[in-house]
């Protein structure tokens, strides 16, 4: 049952121009438990919000508004590459932001308030997959109304004030004088309550593959001066730039709220469509983050056409960590979804011929023969393997067995189809056709042999970045995949994009994501795209959206290794927006066992790899590794095989970002149970505590644990498997190593 | 029969390091009838050529190379924005050029010849349309072999030498070192015999859409300094840069070869595939026009791949302008036909819902209700007609009627698919979805109509530059004119480009018009795409494109007026590439009578429109005016009904660009013969030779000649229509007025 009820509303005559102020009380709204309370005013002609958990301010008086391409007023418009350099104590001031009430400047200022209404929303409803079958909408609605006298225009911004956090957008509607403009910079501001602890990742337009640092806002800008991590893939703009989702913990006398004198925040945004994706930069001195949009080809920052909205501009609240973690606001801004049989949206655990790849002990390409390739007319079939050729019929129908045997739903195959001999930094365009496979994959014979043994297999469309060529061979593309009945696609953008100048995170390229989404829809087909803009809650609206990379993943653990806490951070970060494919399960350390050219290490414990099949929420999870290190630990590889990827409920047993986070789940339609504790830098004990079974009755736990003398550099394949009867009194302890973990499948006692 | 023989091969051993120029002479080639002679020298590590008729040079020694990205000698690379200050008396000398032989920068230097092989065609193939029905193709090919011993790569230059010019083009063999590469610039030189006259028009990189100037090579700057025609479509890059086709008269003392002293040339390209289009920029002091690529968003002008090879470099030369239209050195230049089954592709007279537009009278839009359209969203069902839409069910029927009792192929009509009223100068995306008509325009009734009035329906596809969204809906286009039959398709590309920053005429663009072409030859479409990349010959591969703009067609006439003699310009020049949609035919001169706010004129007189008809070779021909007005002149429309689009064979009668031109051709299968002569600003007495006839029978000739008091601007529809015996023996003496013209249809006498 949908409540969508308007409570009050309220049309203020601009009796007063442009300067209103002191002659109405400010507009506010609390969220549904009256936690939360959002205020809002127009200061002398700006919008102003700020947000207040049970009198704690967490968002400070911060400034809303757009700046336009071809709307400065003279010489008032401060880039905002300076502005860090602005020493600002609250509000940044009129003259440094170089606005004043006289002069209307873009979307930034001349505002007067023309209408207040509220709403109130309360409902439920039911995601095709999640990490819970039910999902509580509730939030009350302030829509405020602001009318340019000067430009005889108007826009409005919403804002949505759950328990859980506050979410806003601007509005822009059809009207006479505001048709078509192109945005030089959304001017956001998030004005922090001070000097607080931030987890975050550089600012970046073409990567989020980063690990996250944990420091004060102060620190910021040194740390990043220190540590460039410059690469082809990486475009930062500002070393007090940070993405989102991006998380806060503020502490001490500011918060008087919570017995332990601690809040957490975490900014992101939710349903990112036909918009640059937004960053976040620091001014470091009065502790104001700003929105800094993703550029398109020529540095503006979006084209709108009225109607239009914004994404929602997040600011999520919590007393604890695990409220972090529980919040389902961003799900909740984004739209209902919008296929209508989604019978065939079906989560997928999957094993894949990618690991050898990745871990360089095998090859995605086919031969050395040719200096470049021509999609077309080079002639593999004359041409010469060079014999480490990963997707072979042979080595496919290898982990098609595997995944029969186990349990497991799809086999991933990259480096199927023709090109990659020369797929990556040439700005090539035409680098390949996503339908003809090398001569040794025969996709007939794959698909008939992955058919009988009940497997379905995954398509890999890397595209390098030539956007064009990919969008030319779509449908062609998806019509292979019914043909041969893959169900899910995973898309890469690899490299500098095509067109030249575009970034990943532009306007034009979340238009292209989505894009594919859509088409897929309309072919029945998931997708899984990596590189591409991190999530936004869209997998709500399009749940064939199945999985997304937008982090730094496992991969990294055969490209240097990863730093032991960094699945730590994700729960609280980079899932905020959706579910990650991060490909877990790497049972064997040392990448030089497989290849002989890698001195990497996966700096976990085997544990901890279990752990991550619960603590990484995703209706998509791969066990990574090669079958043949599976079999070598065949009796923790157990976990993999039982662990499930549908889900009834969710229970947030600890979580401290940066160190441990412990989930645990019920699996859908079962009456079985599986916890994952994931561990950092410093050994420590879980505190697992049961209460969440269902009383008087006995289960099983089968435990897979850390050896006392695990460590994830020096002996991560300590663990120990121990069964345990257990009942929803019981609290266990369990240690776990440094970058180690622990995982437990619980059962009724038979 | 095709024969290609090679003649003579030398393979030099590379001996001489990179010094060679004394130790053996310059490589040549000669014409199959010796008139031309090409010459090929290595001077100083620079590949270097220079082009003899009978003894005259045509084009001094000129060097030939490309600068590379990233593959500059130290300092050494002159950007070409400073060259027209460098005076030079032939040769650009090293010092100038900045490269010297002890340093490899690009393609440009370093390099020494291992290779010269020769080889005679000799053969006839048959065009699917065209001026006649079989061409011949006969040339002799010298084939050079670069190597560049400091980067241990080679390209090829191969020379073919036609008796009607010279054609070259870079040969980019795969080889270990050179698979990728960017182009800086192509620098190829054209030095030209002196100060001679040319024909021309702004090198400009998104439109040809300009009058033609007859000047000096050394006033072509201070003409364009002065005459700046910058407006929203126009790119220009330098006040000596001009577009190709580009017409010269050489006289003089330079000339002996002629009696007359006089030697015309013309300098274009073949076969622009997967490349920039090329400009030429001069060096006013010394001559030397040099090759100058439109860029790409970055700048470059293009990304290659080897195998490649560049697009033809061409050199007509004529001994008398005759020559120059009878030149087919550019279709020949091009691949054969890659259609198989051509039986679909039939040139086309239309009528169409055009002109009523462009002059005012009617409107591509439907209605004034909405602020801005959002395809897929905007409800048109409900919305006010503003009562000026063109492109109505009832109007559109009055057009079949008109076609149908006429004898015309096809209909156009513009404005029938929603998102006219705001479809341009918005750098808006998703502008049109090519399937959805106004709600005033019945497809299914249109079709029905006019197949049972035996007339075809022709597309509309305006993409206003919205390319990506253009390659989106591309299938779903072309499918829904299968569906509803539409043979053809007239294609649009106004204004700036999306993505932004790209150009009409860049490697990029030209990769998505001829994507279109090759795409729309599989549906069995044939293209008229406007505002495209001028053409290159491209017709002979892809028949299918049956038209373009690419210069200032009649629509000008009524924006402004063009000028009276613009049409004698054509044939020399744009004609040169492929045929021109330039839909002549108009009648009523004053465009205010169509609509009362506009002051524009046609500047021509109407049995100039009837001359078009055969000077301007099309295989698709429209009669651009209303119906109203031909109706008004049935007797001088009688030979827009009359005239053909398909020939046997041409006769270049007279011509003198700038001033005059007369054609007559034979219809194909037919004993009709059809003559134009059109004049420029001079009246002036048209010569009509009739030995074309065949000898020894009589026939009777319908002449449509201007009245003697005709004028383009003061009595341009004074014409008279008299009939008379004439035989192979006649000779016809017409006057043609200021801006008129004549037009005579002959059949054998009953």
């Amino acid at each position: 049952m949908k409540k969508y009820i308007l409570v009050f509303c309220l049309f203020l005559l601009p009796l007063w121009g442009g300067r209103v102020g002191f002659l109405y009380s400010v507009e506010k709204v609390e969220s549904p438990s009256l936690n939360l309370t959002a205020y809002f005013d127009v200061q002398e002609g700006r919008p102003v919000y700020w947000l207040l958990h049970k009198g704690d301010t967490v968002i400070r008086p911060s400034y809303l508004g757009l700046a336009l391409r071809g709307e400065h007023s003279r010489g008032e418009f401060n880039d905002y590459k300076d502005e860090s350099n602005s020493p600002q104590d609250g509000l940044s001031t009129l003259s440094d932001s170089g606005l004043s009430s006289l002069s209307v400047s873009g979307l930034l200022n001349g505002f007067v308030m023309t209408g207040s209404e509220r709403f109130i929303h309360d409902d439920w409803w039911t995601p095709v997959w999640g990490e819970e079958r039910r999902i509580h909408n509730s939030y009350h609605e302030m829509l405020i109304t602001l009318r340019q006298p000067a430009k005889d225009r108007y826009i409005q911004i919403q804002f949505r004030l759950y328990d859980d956090g506050l979410g806003f957008r601007y509005i822009f509607p059809q009207q006479k004088n505001l048709n078509y403009f192109v945005i030089e910079e959304e001017q956001t501001e998030f004005a922090l309550p001070g000097d607080i602890t931030a987890y975050w990742i550089p600012g970046d337009y073409d990567t989020q593959e980063y690990e996250y640092t944990r420091s004060k806002l102060s620190e910021i800008r040194a740390i990043q001066e220190k540590t460039n991590k410059a690469n082809l893939s990486t475009t930062t703009f500002s070393t007090t730039g940070v993405q989102t989702p991006v998380l806060f913990k503020v502490q001490g006398d500011k918060v008087q709220s919570t017995k332990d004198h601690t809040l957490w925040l975490n900014i992101h945004e939710a349903a990112l469509v036909n918009y640059s994706c937004m960053h976040l930069n620091l001014d470091d001195k009065s502790f104001i983050f700003r929105s800094h949009l993703t550029p398109d080809i020529d540095g503006t920052k979006g084209h709108i056409q009225t109607d239009a909205v914004s994404p929602w501009r997040v600011v999520m609240v919590g007393e604890t960590a695990k409220d972090i973690l529980a919040s389902r606001i961003v799900l909740n801004l984004n739209e209902p979804c919008k296929i209508e049989d989604t019978s065939w949206i079906k989560p997928m655990k999957y094993v894949g011929v990618w690991w050898e790849m990745i871990a360089g002990m095998r090859d995605w390409s086919y031969t050395w023969d040719f200096p470049s390739i021509h999609i077309g007319h080079t002639d593999y079939s004359k041409a010469k393997p060079h014999g480490r050729h990963g997707a072979t019929t042979e080595n496919v129908k290898r982990y098609i067995d595997f995944a029969a045997k186990y349990g497991f739903d799809g086999v991933l195959v990259e480096g199927w189809n023709i090109g990659w001999e020369d797929w990556f930094g040439n700005e090539k365009d035409f680098v390949y056709d996503f339908v003809t496979p090398y001569p040794d994959f025969d996709v007939e014979v794959i698909h008939d042999y992955a058919k009988s043994k009940g497997v379905k297999m995954i398509m890999h469309h890397e595209t390098s970045g030539a956007i064009r060529n990919y969008e030319r061979w779509l449908d062609t593309a998806y019509q292979f995949m019914n043909k041969y009945e893959y169900p899910a696609v995973k898309s890469g953008y690899v490299g500098n994009l095509l067109p030249k100048g575009e970034r990943h995170y532009s306007q034009w390229m979340n238009n292209h994501y989505l894009y594919c989404v859509e088409k897929a829809a309309k072919y029945r087909i998931m997708v899984n795209a990596h590189e591409a803009v991190r999530p936004t809650g869209l997998c709500r609206t399009w749940p064939n959206l199945i999985g997304n990379e937008s982090a730094q993943g496992t991969e990294y653990q055969a490209f240097g290794g990863s730093a032991p806490n960094h699945t730590t951070m994700l729960p609280f970060t980079r899932l905020i927006g959706g579910p990650m494919d991060y490909t877990p399960g790497i049972f064997e350390n040392d990448i030089h066992k497989l290849n002989p050219n890698s001195n990497s290490w996966c700096n976990t414990t085997l544990c901890n790899q279990l752990s991550l099949y619960v603590t990484l929420y995703s209706p998509l999870q791969m066990a990574a590794d090669l079958p043949d290190n599976y079999e070598r630990f065949l009796d923790a590889f157990q976990f993999i095989v039982d662990v499930p990827v549908e889900w009834d409920e969710p229970y947030y047993l600890e979580a401290e970002p940066y160190e441990y986070v412990t989930i645990a789940r019920k699996q859908k339609d079962t009456d079985a149970w599986f916890v994952g504790s994931t561990n950092g830098y410093d050994p420590r004990t879980a505190f697992i505590d049961l209460s969440f079974l269902p009383d008087g009755r006995k289960y099983t736990a089968t435990i897979y644990a850390d050896a006392k003398d695990a460590h994830y550099k020096s002996n991560p394949q300590a663990y120990t498997i121990t069964t345990k009867t257990v009942t929803s009194k019981t609290k266990l302890k369990l240690f776990t190593a440094a970058g180690g973990g622990c995982a437990i499948k619980i059962v009724p006692k038979q």
